[in-house]
């Protein structure tokens, strides 16, 4: 194999972004050689708008078994994910889902082990691993310099959205058609990225509310606190209801603190562990000297053409993933976890019970009212 | 009166700084007659280092009725706050306490009833209302331009303590003693600054750690969640555990956000209400236009001596306080309620059982060790 041949399943608004990345020539070691969509104005708008050179399936399963490709991108509503992903792994296809790797974990977990038995690659979209800042901050927490975990502090709440947005898609904002709200659908990254740098954590309480910013049925605001295995505690909070909103991270460390903003690392340095300080130190009020210093990182930041690059590299044996698409259960635990504290107005011990979970959404899956289609595809370039 | 003949009962840290800032003159309409303290040492130590001309007494009641002193400051451990008060009040004395107004609220009304019932000024030391930038931020938010209140989110890490801090009192970080850790003691100014900028909350969630980072009896470490009538939520992270922590204070209103940071108010200004905007705007992505602005203050900043300087204009009939004494029992509200939300391990509706928290406090009184008492008596200038 020279290129990989790959497909898309699902064409709506991520599906075109990463049709038009490929067809571009962005990513030099693949080529797009088919698409699939349940909707035919979708195949019919693939077709005139993006090459006539494809082939058309009405289903991915198909699309998958056609020949036509080597691997698949699986960019459809969250809840076939790990369909697809199945079938492709274990028809000798392999597979990149686009995040949320499912809706609930016990899912999820069904799709690893598809992968476990596959020798396909299986990968996920978690596009924001590429992001230099993440990437830097990942390799200074690996290195150890930092010592332990203290605090976390994320406010992720620049992901606005209009009533307009959840009033295009019929299945978007509802339960039974796309299982939750922001978390499911804003969040993997963060989520994703919260665990990649601090680890899971060991108890979560969350807040969501339902509807609290625009009419839908699922959540649009939501505060989680958490519990760390050593004993770390911290803060989540995002929304879809606010503007201009933040994006700020406070890592806090035995040696200093790291505050992550508008796409720079300002690191406060001590020049000694808080806890020796704490200990020796005769002064009642007196800190550790403190250091800051803005981190240098390399600077790139490729995204989804990264990922997708990657994923090339690995199927071709020239490289390694950006996120090995088994890793993607770990932020879906983390929603399904803050779902659960919510639903049940507990605080959640992690692992937990994922039957229970399963039950739960299904009850809100049951009372949950498609909307009509406005079968609106919005450009979705530069926002995620 | 042309001026105000003062008695401060407690010469300890903070009793010491007030006694210098009324003897170098900073308070013009206020003269240091008497101080009282039980530590005989203390006594001498007013005598030497202070003043010749100070009527020294071991007793506060004593000193109140002694006829040298027209106003009191308590500056006593917290516990006995408000039995100085009621007593200087009810004698026709009148009184400022340190904050906290007291240990638990029960406590706290009967010292608020005899204000009721006195004609003499009762004020509280809440300093940082005098800080020009909650000056300005409140004034904003009372003029109504910010509209409602969406979104608390206070980071205040920046209270660090050595073990040595804790190690120097008996009293301190007892529940015996104190009646709690960083929310009682450190915390007061800013649980106040909350709930005069953003209201009480109706519902408060709290994760109190006890011991977390030092060898004491009390709470080094809380998360709060909070809920307000309007269905604003909030977050307050506070500790006495990292270095160089965050001060850093985040309010999102519906015309736009406003973080308190390093003395400065940066205003992310929308040019209409986000609630509008979401329900006319037809993209789904596009945020209402915004501005950033810094907003300037007059730049004043009294701090303590701001406050006895209107408490004398208060009782010479010049001017107005800076915080009435009944108005300390909001801030001790909140950290009762969070005290009790971790203690029972659940969510606390406003306004909760005070017998239930005092019974609970008890209990940890109960089984509480006061230290060995070092005698130290740190300079706590610059440090609150």
């Amino acid at each position: 194999m020279e290129k990989v041949r790959l497909g898309i399943i699902g064409i709506g608004g991520m599906g075109t972004n990463h049709a038009r990345s490929i067809l571009e020539g962005k990513v030099p070691d693949m080529v797009l050689t088919a698409v699939s969509d349940t909707r035919p104005e979708r195949l019919s708008f693939a077709e005139k708008e993006l090459s006539k050179d494809l082939a058309l399936y009405s289903d991915g399963k198909e699309l998958i078994d056609s020949g036509d490709v080597d691997a698949v991108l699986v960019a459809t509503p969250h809840y076939m994910h790990p369909d697809y992903v199945i079938y492709a792994l274990s028809h000798g296809v392999h597979a990149i889902t686009e995040k949320p790797a499912g809706v609930y974990t016990r899912q999820v977990k069904e799709m690893n082990e598809a992968a476990g038995k596959s020798d396909k690659v299986f990968a996920i979209m978690l596009n924001q691993r590429t992001n230099c800042v993440y990437r830097k901050l990942h390799e200074m927490i690996e290195s150890g310099e930092l010592g332990a975990l203290k605090r976390m502090n994320w406010i992720i709440t620049d992901w606005y959205r209009t009533q307009s947005y959840y009033d295009a898609a019929g299945w978007k904002a509802t339960w039974a058609g796309e299982g939750g709200g922001v978390l499911i659908n804003q969040c993997p990254h963060q989520l994703d990225l919260l665990q990649w740098l601090c680890g899971m954590p060991v108890k979560v309480r969350a807040f969501c509310h339902n509807a609290k910013w625009h009419d839908i049925e699922v959540e649009d605001d939501v505060t989680a606190y958490m519990e760390f295995e050593n004993g770390a505690t911290g803060v989540f909070v995002t929304t879809t209801g606010d503007a201009p909103g933040t994006n700020r991270l406070e890592l806090t460390f035995e040696m200093g603190k790291i505050v992550c903003e508008d796409d720079k690392l300002i690191f406060d340095k001590l020049s000694e562990s808080v806890f020796e300080h704490c200990k020796h130190e005769k002064e009642g009020f007196k800190k550790p000297d403190c250091t800051r210093v803005e981190i240098e990182t390399d600077g790139l930041n490729e995204q989804h053409v990264g990922v997708l690059k990657a994923f090339a590299d690995k199927i071709l044996g020239k490289g390694e993933l950006v996120a090995e698409g088994v890793e993607g259960i770990n932020g879906l635990t983390l929603s399904n976890a803050m779902y659960l504290s919510s639903w049940l107005d507990e605080t959640i011990e992690l692992p937990f019970d994922e039957d229970l979970f399963f039950r739960e959404l299904d009850k809100r899956i049951a009372t949950s009212k498609l909307k009509e289609d406005k079968g609106i595809v919005f450009d979705t370039t530069g926002t995620y």
